[in-house]
C-alpha cells in the first residue's frame, strides 16, 4: 500500500445503513468488552495481588529485625532495676510508649490498675537465723546478694524475697522436704514416718512451680517454708558461677511469688479489673494467699541450715550436690540438738498501681479482630533475660512493624502490642487487662502470642502452643535462617529439628503444650484464645538444671546475654522472627493459618494418654463402671468434622470482591479454641475454664492435657473415698466428652 | 439530505492517521465507558432493589398468616392430654416435624434429653385429709378435676399435682400464710408470731412463682405445703365459671412445678445438656430440689380445710373471697381442735426422655447469624391457651414463612424454629438445648422471640423485651392492624397506646421487663442473646385475678380459646404478626434492628431507680459510704458511646458489594446483649448471668433491673449482719458498673 490513496463511497441509504450499523456493532463491543473489563476488574480486585504483596512484606519484615537493635533496646531497658510498682518500672513504661509511638504505631495508651502486691519492709529486713538455746542467733541468712561488677551504684535492687509471704518469726524445728512435690510430702509422711506439723520446712527449688510447693506445705501443717537453689538444681556442668560464666553464685538466691493464683489475677478483685471504683475483699477473705512466712536462700546459705541436720538419711533422689548429707530432721543432730531455726519476716502486701502498655495498629479490612503480641516489662531486678530478652525483642518486632508501615502495608486485621505489668506477682497486668476487656477479646480475637524471656538457653528453639497452630509454627520456621554458627544455609527448622526431633511422635521438631506462668494464662486458659510462645532453649536431654541457673537473682543482667548466652544476636533475632511471623500470619492472611486437621490429631492423642493414665487401675475402672467411649466418639466426631471443615477450605470462594464466606469460615477457624471453653471453669478453680489444657492443680508450670480428668485421676490416690474419687473421673470424662463433642459441632457449615 | 449521496476521501497519509485516531478514540472511550459502567454497575449491585423486596416480603408474611388457620392448628394439637414425657407429646413433635417440613423449612430435626421429670404414682393418689383424733381420714380432698364435656372419654389426664414434690405423709397442724411471700412470712413470723416450724402451712396461689412460696415455706421449717386458687386470685368479676365462662370452677386446680432451678435446666445435669452419655448427679445433691410434700387443691377443697381453723384473723390483705374468716391458725378452732390435716404424696421423680423439635431456613448471605422463634409444645393436659396458643400461632408463622420460600424469598441471616419439650417442668426443653449449643448461639445469635402463650386476657397486646428492641416493636406494630371490633383502619400500635399508655415515663405504649417463666430464659439471662417475648393480655389496672383463671387447670382447652378469648382468631393473628415480624426483621434488615440508644436511655432509668431503693436507707448510705457514682459515670459513657455509634451508622457504607463493614457494626449490635453477661453468674445462682436483667431470688415471674444489686438491698433487712449485708451491696454495684462500662467500650470503633 502506497502513502496515499483515494477512497471513493457512493453511499445509498442502504450502505449508509450499513455503515452506521457498523459503527453501532463497533462502538457497542467496545462498550460492552469496557463493560466486562470493568465488572471483573472489580471483581478479581487485587486477590492475587494482595497475596504476594504480602508475601514480600513478610519477607522484609524477617529481614528488617537487626541484633543489633535488639542488643541496643536490651542494653537501653536494664540499666536499673524495675520491679512492678515501682518508679522506675513506670519510667521504662512511658519511655517504651513513646518509642511505640515514633516506631509509627497508631496509637499507643498507658492503662493503669491498683493491684495487691508485695514487697520487703525497707527498714525490717527478712531473714533466717539459727538461735540457741538461750536464743541468741549464732547465725542469720544473709540480707542481699553481692552486687555484680559495674552496679554497684545501683539502688533500689530488692533483696530475694518470696512475694506474698505471711508476716511472722516461726521458730522450730527444720524438716527437709526435697522438691515440696505431693509425692514428696506424701513420701515423708506414709514412707519416712514424718509429719510436718508444727515444723519449719526446707524445700529446694525445682520440678514445680515454687506456689505449689508452699501449698503442699501448708495443707501438711508446717509453720513456715525456706526454699533454697541447690547447685544441682542451678549450676551446669563444667560452667563457672556468674560473672565468669552463667552459673548462679552462692550468694545469689531466687526472687518469686509463691501464691497460686489459678488465673484470678490480682488477688483483690478476682474475675473484674483492678480499677479505682472496684469493689475489694478483704485479704482474709482470699482464697489460698499463704498463711505462712517464706524465704528463699542461696546455696552458701542453705549450706549453714543443712550441714547440722539429724534425722534419716533420705533415698539418693533427695539428695542435691552440696557438700552435706541432706538429712531430713526433724532438727539438728548431736551438739547442735538445742538449736532452733527462726524465721524473721516482715514482707508486707499493699495495694501498688501498675501499668500497661498497649499499642495499636488498626486493621484495614477487619478492624475488629485482633492479634495480639503480649509481654511483661517489670523484672524483679534488671530483668537482663526474664522479661527484657523478650521485652527488647518485642521493641524490635514493632519497630520493624513500623517500617512496614511506612511503606504503605496495613495489615488485614488489628495487631495489638502489650508491655505488661505485674507479671512476676501473678501475671497482674496481662491478666487485670483480659478482665477490663474481656468481652471484645472473646469476640474479637484470633490469636495471643506471648513475649516472655527470649532466651534460657543456647542449644534451640522452644515452643510450646495450641495444636492449630503447629503447620504454622512449621511453615514459618523454614523461612527464618538458623541462628547458629556453622548454620549458614540452614533454615531455624532444620536446625531445630536436628536438635529435638519428636522421635516418639512425627517427624518433626518438637512442640509442648502450653502450661502457665506467663502472661499467655488469661487469655488461653481463661478466654480460649489461640496461643503460641517461643523462645530459645537448652538441651533437655543434657542439661538438667532448672530454668536457667540465675533466674530471679540480681545476676540477670545485660552482660549476661551479651557474653554468654546470644554475644551475636542471633538467636534473640530468630526469636524475634518467630514471634513476629506468627503475628504477621494471624493479623494478615486471608484465611486464618489455623489448622483443625491438627486440633483433631492432638485431642486424639491426648485422649489416649488420659486413658493409658487412667488404666493405671484397671480393676478400679471395672469396679466403678468408668469407660472413655464417649469421649473417644467425640474425638471421632471432631475429627471428622475437622476433616469435612478442610475440605470446604478447598473449595472456599476466596475472591476479595464477596468476603463474607471468607468471614464465615475465620469465624469458625477463631472460635475454635473457644469452644474448649466451660464457663464453669475446672473444680475449684473457676477461672482455670480451658477443658483440654490447663496446668494440674500440682504444678503450674506443667501444661496438662485433660486437665479435669488429670487431677481427678491424680486424686484417686489421695482420696479417703475411692468410689467418690471415681465419681469424679467419671463426672469429667462426661465434661471433656462434651466439650470436645460440642467443639466439633462449631467446625459443621453453620446453617 | 436526500437518499443516495457521495463521498469522496482523498486519503492522505495525515488524514489515514486522523482517520485511525478517531476510531481508536471513539473504540477506547466506548471501552472506557463501558469499564466504568461495568465497575460501578458491580458495586451498587442490588443494594437498594433488595430493600423494597424485602418490605414487600414483609408485607406478604403479616398478610399471609390466616385466622381460620391458627384455629384450625389450635384444635389439631388439643385433642388430647401431651404432658411432657409421655407418648402423645411424642406423637405431637412428630406431626409438628413433618408438617414444617411440608410447608417448606430445609431441615426439621428431633432432638431429645433425657431429663428428670415428676409424676405422680399411678397407683397411689395424691390426696390431702383431715384426720380426727383416731387416725380416720374425715375428709379427702378431691383425686382430680371434674372433666369438662367433650372430653369424658380422653384417658391420660393427670390429676392436678405439684411436679417435684417430695413424698410423705406429713401430719400436723395448719398454718395460712397468705401468698407465702417472704414478706408474709416474715410478717408471720415477726408481727403475728407464729413459727412454722412442724406445721403444714397453707398458701394461695398467685403474686409470685409458686416454686418461691415452696422454697419460703421450707426456709421457715414448714413440714408440707398446700397451695390452694382463692376466687379472689382466679375468678374474674362478673364472669360464669368454664363451660359457661372463663372463670375456674371450684373443682379445678393448678398443676405445676415447684422447683426453683434458677437457671440450671435438668436438674441432675447443670450446665451440660442432658445426652445418654452425660453424668448425672444423685439426687441428694441436687441444690434446691424440695425436701418437703407440696400439693395444690381447687378452692372447693381449699374450704373444707379453712373453714374450721383457729388462731388470729389476719389484716384484710391476707383474705381471699372465700366464705371463711382465714385464721392463721395454727391448727382448727373449737369441736376441730383434735384434727390434723395429712398429705399423702406419691410423686415420683424420673428421668425421662423429651424432644424438642427444630426446624430451619438457611440464611443466604450470612447463614451464620441465627434468629430463633421458640415455644413450648408439652401442656399439663390438652393446653389450650399453655402452650398451644402460642404453638398454633408458630405453626402458622412456619406455614406462612414456607409461602414466601415458595415464591424465591430467602432470608440474609438462619431462621431457627424451635418446638420445646417439658417447658412446664423447668424449662427443661430449650435450657437443655441451650447448653447443647452454647458455643454457637453465644457466637451466632442475633436475636430470640419466645412463643409461650399467645393470649391471656381480651384486653391489648402485652410486650416483654431487651431495650434494643423497643424501637422496632413499636415500629412493627405500627404496620399491623388492631384486631379488636370497630377498630378497622386503627393500627396495632394505636389500640395498644391507646389501651396501655406508658404515663409515668414517655408516651408510647408500655413495654416490661422480662422475667422468667419462660423459654428464653436460657437464651436471655444465660447467654445474652437479645429477647422477646409478646401476647394478648387483660386489663392490668382493673383485672386483678393472677395469670388467667384456669391456668394449668384441665379447662384449658381449645373450646375455652374458641368460644371466649379469641373467637375470630384475630387477637392470635395479631400476635403472630408481631411474633413473624419480629423475626423476618432481626433475620432480613441488612443492619441489625437493635436500637443502642435506648439501652442507654433504660440503663439510666434502672440505674435511677435503683439509686432510690438504696436511699431507703439513707444513714446507712452514709455510714457504709455507698456510692452509686462508678454506676452512674458507667451509664454515662455508655449513653456516649451508643450516641457516637448510632452516629457512625448514618455515616456507614451500606453497599452490599462491600459487606465488611455492615458486618462489623452488626457484630458490634448483636454481641451487645452479651456484653451484659458475667460468667461468674449472679451471687449463689451460676446460670443467671445477665447483670442487667434477671428475676430477683424472691419471685422468678418479675424481671429487675441490675437483679445483684436488688437482691443484695432486698436482704439488707434480713441480715443478721447490717455491714456485711451493706459491703455485698457495694460489690454488687462494682460489678455493675465495670459492666455496663465495658459493654459501653465495645461500642466504641473496634480499633
Amino acid at each position: 500500500m502506497d502513502a496515499s490513496q483515494t477512497y471513493c463511497f457512493t453511499m445509498r441509504k442502504e450502505s449508509r445503513i450499513i455503515w452506521w450499523m457498523r459503527w453501532i456493532v463497533i462502538v457497542t463491543a467496545s462498550l460492552l468488552l469496557g463493560f466486562f473489563i470493568g465488572w471483573s476488574a472489580n471483581t478479581t480486585r487485587s486477590n492475587s495481588a494482595n497475596k504476594s504483596t504480602s508475601g514480600k512484606y513478610l519477607k522484609e519484615l524477617l529481614q528488617g529485625m537487626q541484633p543489633d537493635q535488639i542488643r541496643q533496646h536490651l542494653w537501653k531497658f536494664t540499666r536499673l532495676p524495675h520491679l512492678a510498682g515501682t518508679e522506675q518500672n513506670l519510667r521504662y513504661a512511658e519511655q517504651i510508649g513513646k518509642e511505640w509511638l515514633e516506631f509509627g504505631l497508631d496509637t499507643v495508651e498507658m492503662v493503669p490498675y491498683d493491684v495487691l502486691l508485695s514487697y520487703p519492709n525497707k527498714s525490717q529486713p527478712n531473714y533466717i537465723s539459727i538461735v540457741d538455746q538461750f536464743g541468741s542467733e549464732v547465725f542469720n541468712t544473709s540480707l542481699a546478694e553481692p552486687v555484680p561488677e559495674g552496679y554497684e551504684d545501683v539502688s533500689n535492687i530488692v533483696p530475694p524475697y518470696s512475694a506474698f509471704s505471711a508476716k511472722g518469726q516461726p521458730e522450730g524445728d527444720l524438716v527437709y522436704v526435697n522438691y515440696g512435690r505431693t509425692e514428696d510430702f506424701s513420701q515423708l509422711e506414709k514412707d519416712m514416718g514424718i509429719n510436718v506439723t508444727g515444723k519449719i520446712v526446707i524445700i529446694r527449688y525445682g520440678k514445680i512451680f515454687r506456689g505449689n510447693k508452699v501449698t503442699n506445705a501448708m495443707l501438711a501443717g508446717a509453720k513456715g517454708v525456706i526454699l533454697f537453689s541447690d547447685p544441682a538444681d542451678y549450676c551446669a556442668v563444667g560452667v563457672q558461677s556468674y560473672p565468669h560464666g552463667w552459673n548462679l553464685p552462692g550468694g545469689g538466691a531466687q526472687r518469686g511469688n509463691i501464691f497460686n493464683m489459678n488465673g484470678a489475677g490480682d488477688p483483690l478483685t478476682p474475675g473484674y479489673p483492678a480499677k479505682e471504683y472496684t469493689y475489694r475483699s478483704n485479704l482474709e477473705n482470699v482464697v489460698g494467699l499463704p498463711n505462712i512466712p517464706v524465704h528463699p536462700i542461696g546455696y552458701n546459705d542453705a549450706i549453714h541450715l543443712l550441714k547440722n541436720m539429724g534425722g534419716q538419711i533420705p533415698p539418693n533422689n533427695w539428695k542435691g550436690t552440696l557438700d552435706v548429707s541432706y538429712r531430713i530432721g526433724p532438727g539438728f543432730t548431736g551438739d547442735f540438738k538445742s538449736q532452733k531455726v527462726r524465721m524473721n519476716i516482715h514482707t508486707n502486701n499493699q495495694v501498688t498501681r501498675i501499668h500497661n502498655v498497649i499499642g495499636r495498629i488498626r486493621g484495614a479490612l477487619e478492624p475488629d479482630r485482633y492479634v495480639i503480641l503480649g509481654g511483661h516489662r517489670d523484672a524483679w531486678v534488671f530483668g537482663g533475660i526474664d522479661p527484657m530478652s523478650g521485652a527488647a525483642v518485642v521493641h524490635e518486632i514493632v519497630r520493624t512493624f513500623g517500617l512496614l508501615l511506612r511503606k504503605g502495608w496495613r495489615p488485614r486485621r488489628t495487631i495489638i502490642f502489650a508491655s505488661w505489668d505485674a507479671e512476676e506477682f501473678g501475671l497482674q497486668g496481662s491478666t487485670e487487662w483480659a478482665e477490663d476487656n474481656a468481652k471484645m477479646l472473646q469476640e474479637r480475637a484470633v490469636g495471643y502470642v506471648n513475649a516472655d524471656s527470649a532466651i534460657e538457653g543456647m542449644y534451640t528453639l522452644r515452643v510450646d502452643c495450641t495444636p492449630s497452630l503447629h503447620t504454622l509454627v512449621y511453615d514459618l520456621t523454614k523461612q527464618i535462617a538458623s541462628p547458629e554458627e556453622g548454620e549458614e544455609g540452614v533454615s531455624l527448622y532444620e536446625s531445630w529439628h536436628k536438635r529435638d526431633n519428636w522421635t516418639n511422635d512425627r517427624d518433626a521438631p518438637r512442640i509442648s503444650k502450653l502450661g502457665s506462668g506467663s502472661d499467655f494464662e488469661a487469655y488461653f486458659i481463661r478466654l480460649g484464645i489461640a496461643a503460641a510462645r517461643a523462645r530459645y532453649t537448652k538441651n533437655k536431654e543434657t542439661e538438667r538444671y532448672s530454668s536457667y541457673p540465675v533466674y530471679h537473682s540480681v545476676y540477670e543482667t545485660f552482660e549476661l546475654v551479651d557474653k554468654f548466652y546470644d554475644p551475636t544476636f542471633k538467636r534473640l533475632r530468630a526469636v524475634a522472627q518467630v514471634r513476629a511471623g506468627l503475628i504477621f500470619q494471624l493479623a494478615e492472611s486471608q484465611l486464618l493459618p489455623l489448622d483443625v486437621n491438627q486440633y483433631a490429631d492432638s485431642l486424639g492423642k491426648y485422649a489416649q494418654s488420659i486413658v493409658q493414665l487412667a488404666q493405671r487401675h484397671p480393676q478400679e475402672m471395672t469396679k466403678y463402671e468408668v469407660s472413655f467411649d464417649a469421649l473417644f466418639s467425640a474425638v471421632g466426631n471432631f475429627s471428622v468434622a475437622a476433616r469435612d471443615f478442610h475440605e470446604r477450605l478447598q473449595t472456599l470462594n476466596r475472591e476479595e470482591y464477596d468476603p463474607m464466606p471468607v468471614r464465615v469460615m475465620n469465624d469458625q477457624l477463631m472460635y475454635l479454641e473457644r469452644a474448649f471453653i466451660d464457663p464453669m471453669g475446672l473444680p475449684g478453680r473457676p477461672f482455670y475454664r480451658h477443658v483440654i489444657f490447663a496446668p494440674s492443680s500440682h504444678n503450674k508450670y506443667a501444661g496438662e492435657s485433660f486437665p479435669g480428668i488429670y487431677d481427678a485421676l491424680f486424686d484417686i490416690k489421695n482420696s479417703a473415698d475411692t468410689a467418690k474419687a471415681w465419681e469424679e473421673v467419671k463426672h469429667q470424662i462426661s465434661i471433656a466428652a462434651f466439650t470436645v463433642h460440642a467443639a466439633g459441632m462449631t467446625l459443621t457449615p453453620p446453617a
